[in-house]
């Protein structure tokens, strides 16, 4: 399981409950600790191998003589199109962007529709143009498609799945358990866009500034840190489904390091503070799909900043905090007071289909 | 596009009419000359590539040094469980099939669930293991996954996609294209089981004896094939969406042949005759999830027959006809009283939401 799923396998510091009920719950697809619970309860047990039971976002898979990156991912957005995208692109960007975290290049995609009876054909043209131009300008080629139609009430306009393939080579290799203590955490950008954009767009909230997502290829960004120094850069990770606050709780498990973060040194757009605040909700949970967190070897920082605000997607990269031998797997939050407070994985749902 | 959808890039020998509507209608998911209206009308405007215009079941990328099958299809059947497999097991034999046709040897997969908020656990317990049962039987490791939940109403139980790549070498490259006039067309056992399995399921339908799905992976026969006569093999594929009839037409298509095929040495269980004609369809338009039909050289056709009789898949194996310099691009049958018909794509769906 890629992604939040099997981040998610690193689990959280707590142990979650058994399965309860014998029913599938929409948090069992939210990243957070029901998802957890479901990929070790139920799919690990049938589906787990050595492969599947990394932590990283994409399958490493040796294959004569090369290492391949391979990461899938379903889209089921809601709605299909929002400010700053449309499911195609999100679809994109998003399966790239799991395969730059693991440090390989992308080359290929696949792409797998569920089309619901009634569509309109104009929607899934611009979601499949929007899906074409992602795909070219990341220097992509979508190598293989699969269409299926349901009927009226089996979908909900359309799903898309996308899978990666990405070429790995030796001397870039970030993973989520390779975060020491001491090591900087940077953030290429604003936090919370995506998930308000689309909270926005289906509440039909208005602002005064129309929140855009932040969805994009972050394939670039991690070019240049791999120019700047390869071998400092520890894990990377894009803190989709769950937000910083779950990416970060997820490499802090995964590495065994505590993490600490710094309140007032996160960048939140004034926009999504208000969206947030209408909605009571955390930004820190925040779906994001155009930024990085980092963990990078102290020496390297000012490099890996540096490359960061060079490229236009990174203008906004600042640190936000470090590794820790403290409370280790634990993410610990500064606030802007002077207090702490832990910043926990949720149990479930903070915003269904955001992605 | 994979699967039926790339096949029917090869067009029918009439031209559809250009997409009527503005709507998606069930029949685009039907493999037959909607969907390949809807793939050459707008998605190979903006997705096509010399990848993606392959004609083949999987897409192969040339990847350092080495030559990769890559195939994704997305599974919707309805009911997800069937006599003979359910949906998990399905989604596996008819990617690692796709790869096979191609000449690969299926290595790895990838799923991606999108499931219905209210769905039995233990359903998708015994899903997610026939699925890794499947894939444990076949040798291939599943490398990546992902879960996401729809609301109640949003799907119909669980969809799944999975992507498969494979290895492929240089000698032995079956292409929908390579079939020549006097090539022997073999099929390696009886036609319309998955098809009329599901169908029964659905409908509720009881024969004297239940129909069981003919799911299976086929790339041990391929195996057998390939060690019998490698370069001899000139193209093959698994009859799927739209059956024996439509996969002929898309390899005559492809090749530039004429296709004759006789009635009689067609092997219709009498369970599937029976349940086609209480039904009114025509079991050379019903899927197969568990056979091949094979285009070889003259020389080489014993030897292939006896190859697929060898293994218990291919038990019953048969020589159903020949490809011609007569009729281009036409599928004719021999029928059984002497006469002879053509067997054209159909429009569009005979049996929605087969696999």
């Amino acid at each position: 399981m890629t992604a939040s799923a099997s981040r998610s396998l690193s689990g959280g510091p707590e142990c979650p409950a058994p399965l309860a009920g014998d029913r599938v719950q929409l948090g069992h697809g939210s990243g957070g600790k029901l998802s957890a619970q479901l990929v070790k309860d139920l799919f690990l047990p049938h589906l787990g191998n050595d492969v599947l039971g990394q932590l990283g976002d994409a399958a490493v898979v040796p294959m004569v003589g090369i290492e391949l990156a391979v990461s899938t991912d379903t889209f089921v957005v809601s709605p299909i199109e929002f400010p700053g995208g449309n499911i195609g692109s999100l679809a994109v960007h998003g399966t790239l962007n799991d395969l730059a975290m693991q440090g390989a290049r992308p080359r290929y995609l696949t792409a797998g529709f569920v089309l619901e009876e009634g569509l309109p054909l104009a929607t899934l043209d611009r979601v499949v143009a929007a899906m074409a131009r992602a795909a070219r300008d990341a220097g992509v080629l979508l190598v293989a498609g699969d269409t299926k139609v349901v009927e009226r009430g089996r979908a909900d306009g359309l799903y898309v799945n996308t899978t990666g393939i990405g070429a790995l080579e030796a001397d870039f290799r970030p993973a989520p358990d390779l975060v020491r203590p001491g090591d900087v955490l940077l953030v290429s950008g604003a936090i919370g866009r995506h998930g308000m954009a689309i909270m926005a767009a289906r509440e039909g909230l208005s602002f005064r500034t129309a929140i855009t997502s932040d969805s994009a290829c972050l394939a670039p960004l991690v070019e240049r840190l791999r120019a700047a120094s390869p071998a400092d850069v520890h894990a990377l990770r894009d803190p989709t489904r769950g937000g910083v606050a779950s990416a970060l709780n997820e490499l802090a498990t995964a590495s065994g390091v505590g993490v600490e973060m710094d309140e007032g040194s996160l960048l939140v757009p004034d926009d999504v503070r208000a969206a947030c605040e209408v909605l009571g909700l955390d930004p820190l949970y925040v779906a994001n799909e155009g930024i990085l967190v980092g963990f990078v070897a102290p020496a390297a920082a000012d490099a890996a900043l540096a490359a960061l605000q060079a490229h236009p997607l990174g203008r906004d990269a600042r640190v936000i905090g470090r590794a820790t031998v403290d409370h280790p797997r634990l993410v610990v939050l500064r606030t802007r007071l002077g207090g702490s407070r832990v910043v926990d994985l949720l149990p479930g749902d903070q915003l269904p289909r955001i992605c």
